[in-house]
């Protein structure tokens, strides 16, 4: 027993340093790490010890290795499947309402900075997203992906890097609305869409802003009307 | 390399079923799991696999094993350490910046809501934690840990459960924030909790929620001020 926690923190030691080489080399997603030959003797460690390393930075996200081609940085910055242990909460009714409230803490303030900074090519393709949702919502299909997609593209523009990461709860809270709202929002989906893409056009911060809440806020009536139902 | 495959989806599998059986039998933090004999049994998987499963359910936070004792479901309601990949942000100083502005969504709504519905003992324990600060503050000593205590007790009070798995974002911002400023905020600190825990008790929402914001607002002028000489 006492190997093995020696073991492990051999590991802990490799992946430390690993992830020191990917910040110091300034490396980027899809950079190549060493091969595994070179990577072992850089750090001073067995071969069985980097695959340990390597697996468990795998499955933090900070790793990806490609069969055949090696180890690379994932584009997936470190950041958990599931980094708000949503997984773990089941599928408790309040967890709609709890993750909206986040939302109306975040999003409305993300349209305001997007008014404001968006580039010209940032605002061509929001307003792709915004259309693509309309069209699926119009032809009566599953617009879960693309509504996930708006919001997505909504948190990237504001170029706030922590933000970016904070993406899961904005896009697991569309799956657990549109599930608990059983899909009676779709309508008024896609007009408060085109109200914040209209007013983050125009350069509208306080109209995106409060269009986001309006859109939220609509949302949030309606799962706590489900949930007085349920 | 196919078998390999083939033995991932396995664990895959046995994982998604631990954490459908601790979420059926609302399994709390702490309670301990069948041992490792009846767990292989229950889910029709060899005990390999499920000791690869655990241990991928302990890198995510969810189980944890104490030797000799056996595997329990973990206190940390499966957030990773490292939720939003800030390690791998590396020192940025934009990063001190990024952080506060998301703390400058999320802290002043917690403030309204805890100033509304805090109870008696809840208001009793922040007014300790506030104390505690004050009193590491005045005598010079290192108070992060403090500090992030009583930010940490604010989310918790809110009540929302998803709020309670982000208080990384603001304790790591909090140790970002001090270091940045080379700790020339300390004193305004301690007058902004002061004033922040006031409103609380006399259950003024909006006295709460501008507190909030005056204090991280003057932590980020001071952020950029020390930007903007490095």
């Amino acid at each position: 027993m006492e190997r093995r926690k020696e073991g492990m923190t051999l590991v802990d030691a490799a992946m430390d340093e690993i992830i020191q080489l990917i910040l110091d080399q300034d490396m980027k997603e899809g950079d190549r790490l060493p091969n595994e030959y070179d990577l072992a003797q850089q750090l001073g460690v067995g071969r069985s010890t980097l695959r340990e390393a390597t697996r468990r930075l795998v499955s933090r996200n900070i790793l990806e290795v490609r069969q055949g081609a090696g180890t690379f940085v994932s584009d997936k910055h470190g950041v958990p499947e599931d980094p708000l242990g949503l997984t773990f909460m089941g599928d408790d009714p309040g967890l709609a309402l709890d993750l909206l409230d986040i939302r109306l803490m975040l999003e409305p303030e993300i349209c305001a900075v997007v008014a404001r900074s968006a580039t010209v090519e940032q605002l061509e393709q929001l307003e792709r997203y915004c259309k693509e949702v309309s069209r699926l919502i119009q032809d009566q299909q599953d617009y879960s992906e693309a509504d996930k997609q708006f919001h997505r593209y909504l948190a990237e523009c504001s170029g706030n890097r922590v933000l970016r990461n904070l993406i899961p709860v904005i896009t697991s809270s569309i799956s657990v609305s549109i599930a608990t709202t059983k899909d009676e929002h779709r309508l008024m989906t896609d007009i408060y869409h085109h109200q914040i893409l209209e007013a983050i056009l125009r350069r509208d911060a306080a109209g995106a802003r409060y269009s986001m809440i309006a859109h939220l806020s609509s949302n949030r009536a309606s799962v706590t009307k489900n949930m007085q139902f349920h």
